[in-house]
């Protein structure tokens, strides 16, 4: 399964189809954003995603932990948040 | 239960405190944001929670909904996250 990279310029409606499409394949996505901007896009694309997945009988949850990822020549803190079924 | 309503300048770990103190006593927690800023506070506010409160035994997780609030003259988007126990 892909970890599905949430840029500031995606778009929450892109996103939340491919959360869907994970949680549908696979029982679960994989979100990750960094910086603030990006994690606002993520948790835009979660909301509509719950919405996309109701219809087919999947109620989402999804679980926020913080991660470091290198970018570049540096670290970062990242947010990685966990979609799956209740 | 009171609704956790977070702010571009709110403390991720002083919300993280109010959001572990109401699964404490209620078994969930309502945390509102409006706007990228609130948004990205409130994700790590919860982020932080789950440490809290996993030391506790709670695991908790997060249902992200869109919702509309009377702010001010206008109607504004907010986000409203559902914080409780898996």
């Amino acid at each position: 399964m892909d970890i599905i990279r949430v840029a500031t310029t995606s778009k929450p409606t892109a996103v939340a189809g491919a959360i869907a499409a994970s949680v549908r394949q696979s029982n679960e996505a994989q979100v990750q954003a960094i910086g603030p901007m990006a994690v606002n896009q993520a948790m835009k694309a979660i909301a509509v995603a719950r919405g996309y997945l109701a219809s087919d009988g999947f109620t989402i949850i999804c679980v926020p932990i913080f991660i470091e990822v290198y970018v570049n020549e540096g670290k970062r803190t990242a947010m990685r948040f966990y979609v799956e079924p209740r």
